[in-house]
């Protein structure tokens, strides 16, 4: 494949295939109809102009489309953007896919449902076991799918499982230094705490907010989810409410978004492993973008801090978790 | 019926009936034993010491038995005491009921019952109609015995049901003054906000929270219900998940202990009604209690503040949410 | 009269008379002289761009003055914008009037003084009755022409009064559940809270801040006010200190300007009356908007929420306080 | 005079004359009747017990009275205690009067006076200077008797006074170093800024807040004062009001009772003025109780601080501001 | 070795030796001189009444000092206290010493620095590891004896060492992770994080804050520390500067005592660790004490929460880090 | 000299040497390029756009170069803006210096370094005065040529002494009424608390934040100087303690940046002076620039606010501090 988008720089040339991620419609100072219109590949995206467009244009370019673009690499307000020259849809002859266009998890999902089916196995509650199991099965397709968020953290396709693959594993580790964590509850918290966002988010490609993930959120359904689900599997012990607390609770404060605060020993520590998972994935991605000597540009999830690279950083590594 | 415990001044002498709320065991400073025990009819409570207390004494005088005391009332730090000087168990000749001695809603619940159900019945959705009586009928009991806190307002026998009442009235009258207001919503709201609370609190009678209650509290309870009753009801429509959101934000704010605000205009007016009943009751009582010209005693839900009483009070006017 | 400029979509030619309400000059980037013209009418404005404007006008379109306009509607980041093709101020045979395009509180002003007049005639404490009267006497004009806001809630003509009528009408309906509230306390306290917004701002139309509505605010000028009439009327009763009070407290809280909060029942209420007739008002404005299943553009006064409009609204209701 | 009760050691013998602060009765846990009274002198004051006191002593050992005691000097949870052994009011030919048991400015009445006058005299604005001479000569003798606040800071009789002086005296040096700053203004800011607290408190001797204190507070009423002033003077040019916002806002901030901050560059110095002046009144008090290398109690008002007085302190220093 | 002092219960009688931790006197409400003395073992400590003491007695028991005490075990405000009947200091004879009373952290000394050596050895960067081991050592006895907290966690012997061993194994686990981290950074972050506390505190037993600890706090000390060190070692390179900024951010927010936020990668996971070990640390000696199906008491600095251990807790898992 | 860049107007042609600031190139919307040149000489700056810019320009205009420029003044946003018609860079002909174009403080160097060093002369504690006479020396280059911040307040050539001396002025008014303060810390704190900004900022000129200042911060890195200061010059006293923690505390408050709070008298009066001369000096600069009667513009850094300059403002006053 050539080039990502990512690696153009003013001056350049582009000719490739990209997928449409929106498109807009506009009106110069002067009057003229012209479009807008997000643009990206598997390593990132650009804003393209598309000027004096007809209302053709305006019908066809839709998003989630593919098109063949050529045009020029320019620069506004210290961003990169493509000024069309050339551009049509893609057809069967260029045989390209929207899989080729987007981010996704370095890991594939047959590997990852391993690493969860196999934190499931080792679980020896019965209830908690067949809780969990239950309501992987359920959401299946789309945990393996969705992404984490619709951005700052692991929103890229399969965003979702890869990052509680990652809580999983340091779940683990955490578990063997603190033997009093009871593993059962907390793998089963990391697995379920963020299973609503298959219901939150729209789909794993550009997703926006559902109707009912706008008025309830993905904590309130998938609390409710958990009581469903032993419903109708039978279980009743006080696992159940363990578990829906958990998921209540991750987010810790009321302000963020928790109606109560951890209570469990186990909910506490989910709460940690969730925020040192997602803040690594934002740091390395920020960070690899630079090198050793500067500073990242502000990531806002992470109050707005630029993070300085420093010199030590070992020259080879790859970062894991982008 | 006598003088109710409220009214005894510091030197009277106190002979009636009481109902324990709760007794506590003690060691003087010079180390005799001797017993902390809170007494109540419907007018208040006070706080007694049995002083030189045997194990028996101990053993017999739990909560929510009555007893026949005999007693001098003193005062220590600006409270009245009521220092025991006979003490027994009431027995059936004496013919008194645990319900004399508790404070209870000034409607009686037949009364209460058919506000509800009118509103009820005067639904045109029939969707939120079905749900709504659904839920009165399985919680129906503890619904009209319930308070409606554990303190600070409607904390009194069947306060839960009055609060719900006095709210419907306030619903009716608002929305007849603001007509976009969709009444099926708003009084399903106000008759469900609270219902959450039956399974959050022990009982009726000096109530504490049960496990589910802290570890997920009324509103999560009540919203997982009802989407329950949704799913035995076979009910679909996205009134399922508007009433969900209704209860789910009717605290506001997330550090009041809503995830979501209230993004639906009856959302938001159920929140003002509530708190305008709330607070109602709790000035009511408090003013009720001082004479014009006086200020009451710091309220400390009402951000600590005493309310003055202004001169200018209807002398003979009777408060009616007590 | 024709559509209402609400009502045109881009691609429309529109052709009528509008409202000046603000006019600025700007250079192109190229260099080139344009106005910024902020257009009205009774149901909305609209941004009008006049190219190469010329130095006579700029001299000539001046806010408060009635133009006649030719052009196209074109959209400017999402939102409508007028390309002015031509354009020349109103003469006398136009026989058009300011009045027509400015937006204007629902019911005529006899209805509305006669509510306030009622109000007051009500008032059985003869202190509160007079001082009352002698307020809305003394600023009866400014009262029925001002709006409430400069924008947010009520900012139209005739606001203000409207605001109160519609506060006094809710005032009435809680009084006669909670009968503990003194109505003649409550009436006059609406009727006076925002009258200091006839000294704060600097008129019916297009209001800016009065330099004293800066230095001290519309709640202290009418402390100030009722201190000041109470004198002159010779009135000395308590009633003239708690009707300060309740001017003084009506924000509830510091931080939202109220340096005492409110510590008597009837202020407490007025608080909470204010805010449901000023949340209504902007709810259901942002809500005419939209069709049911979709959300409002945020609000800013209300935390910035957007509102979801069930699809359970009831089709044909017209909402009143617009 | 003999050693002031503030330099009294546990186990010392106390026989002199103190004046009653407070007095109320209690019950000890056995049953006995006794009284808690707060005694002091010019230095400071004690918590006195009288055990098994007569209903004949609770009438008779009333506040501003003067008691001679015998008793002795013994520690309860880490401060003196004065258990009394004998007491008697204090008769004619004892020759005490209050004024030798309240703490008063270091400064003369007639000093401070002088100091105010001049300042006024030094005013070249007409208005200004008429505005601030008359409030000051209408409160004269309360300005003159009253502390500056109930604790905290200046909390003795002539505080505020003394207050206003050591202001006026800091206003002059740093209008010397920054010409820019109008003298006029920042002398009548710092003489009528307080100035309403002889109306918000009840008097010089252990005041409490009054009604109109606690239901507009000092600010408000102080603000609407001048107001009044202008208009018995016939005085109406911009002065007026911006004197009524440099009140207004010397809190500086909506939270600490100011509902505009200060606008006027004037107004912002007067709040930093009058906050200089204050700490150092508070710290001044705490350090001159301690000894170098040691840190003082901790000071509420100065958020809780407990403040180390360095080895370095000069030894003969005179703190002046106590 | 006997019972620990937390095993007794209400009605036992105590005959064995404590540690006197305080020592204050008091006097009853009837005048009588008596003694509150603060007693521990390595279980725990209770809260001793020796009445009518003695001058001598007040002499005589100090802090830090052996007793032998016999006495009742009664309860006061719902805690244990111990009525000493008799009371005698140790002597040679008794054989037992200030370690036998005192909590200690449950790895021997030699095996944490052991550890901590260990982490050193497997730094890369020379400047990075010259660093570490020099303030190791020059701080070594006290590392190895100081507490790492007055309160709430790792408040005993050797508990900053322990803190810190607890640490490093949780580094190694996330580092192999992440492999993006700097474990070179990372571990010597946890080595030096809170090696100030040396400086912070008075001593291993019973510790207070040093002047320089109130007036410059742990974390300013030890920043200052490590450029000494640096000069000291000749050492220059950036590394110096980025372990200074751990230090001085590791309390991630500037209203918990860091002046910066982090902003390299390894400052913000080391804030994280340090959260995580003290956290497990409070919740497990909190939950160690109650059974399954109970609540712990409050933890305050864990927001004041009371946990709950779930009925599935490993009934004979034993918490690491107690 | 001409005119200064401040006192054009749109429609004056412009045609001067002026000094660039930043420079940045762009894209117009239709594609060409163009460069935006800030611009500044004494008196502030203005924006200039070049347009249609060469590769050439973009080398040849850099900052802190000086440039010959005519063009239009025109207005964009409500900012006046320079359209570029001929522009060249200077030479040596043209005989202009870059101190012709820098904003200076009103005092020469020689004036400020001569009351820094009489300061120092006066204190009598030979410690103190050791210390920060070696301090001052040590930075005395940067010290006399640093603004004070790099915007806000004192963000000229020479703010930070001039600041210094303004601070040492109020600071000995200050002492002289309140003798308890000791001057030697006093004066000391003044000279020391931002000296560290020489290592904070880069440069006198346009300067940015390093590494360090970034990662530690002005504070932490002067009062690890101090220690330095101390161990080189082998002073070992409190004073040095004390004055470390002056510098440390002068932002009063944690989430100022100050990570204890002052718990020193000195201390505490030298954060009021700091802000009083701080913003004395954004105050007067923003007056300076309107007439009685008008608002200046919002001013960031004193919270947002547009201050007022009163009627009554003396005509003919000049302002110090600007």
């Amino acid at each position: 494949m050539n080039r990502g988008i990512q690696q153009y720089e003013v001056g350049d040339v582009f000719d490739d295939f990209l997928l449409i991620k929106s498109a807009t419609k506009g009106v110069t100072s002067t009057g003229k109809p012209f479009m807008t219109i997000m643009l990206q590949d598997h390593t990132g995206d650009i804003e393209a102009k598309l000027w004096d467009s007809s209302p053709e244009d305006e019908k066809m370019y839709q998003p989630e489309l593919i098109v063949r673009v050529t045009g020029d690499i320019t620069s506004y307000r210290g961003k990169n953007q493509l000024k069309v020259k050339q551009i049509r849809l893609s057809n069967e002859q260029d045989s390209v896919s929207v899989h080729d266009f987007v981010e996704t998890a370095p890991i594939p999902q047959e590997e990852m449902i391993e690493v969860i089916t196999q934190a499931i196995f080792e679980m020896k509650n019965p209830n908690i076991q067949r809780l969990t199991r239950h309501l992987v099965k359920k959401h299946q397709k789309a945990f393996l799918d969705y992404p984490a968020a619709t951005k700052n953290h692991h929103d890229f396709v399969s965003g979702l499982a890869f990052h509680v693959v990652s809580m999983l594993r340091l779940a683990k580790s955490i578990a063997q230094l603190y033997p009093s964590l009871d593993t059962d509850l907390l793998y089963a918290g990391v697995i379920l705490h963020d299973l609503g966002k298959t219901r939150e988010l729209s789909g794993p490609v550009a997703p926006s907010y559902t109707l009912e993930g706008n008025l309830l959120g993905h904590i309130t359904m998938m609390v409710e989810e958990i009581k469903e689900a032993a419903q109708e599997l039978g279980i009743e012990g006080e696992e159940v409410l363990i578990l829906q607390h958990m998921v209540l609770s991750h987010h810790s404060k009321a302000e963020w978004g928790s109606p109560k605060p951890p209570l469990v020993r186990e909910a506490e520590i989910l709460h940690y492993i969730d925020n040192i998972d997602a803040k690594m994935n934002m740091m390395d991605r920020a960070l690899s973008k630079v090198e050793p000597g500067e500073y990242t540009e502000r990531v806002f999830p992470l109050e707005n801090r630029a993070f300085y690279k420093p010199l030590t950083e070992k020259k080879n590594s790859v970062p894991t978790n982008m």
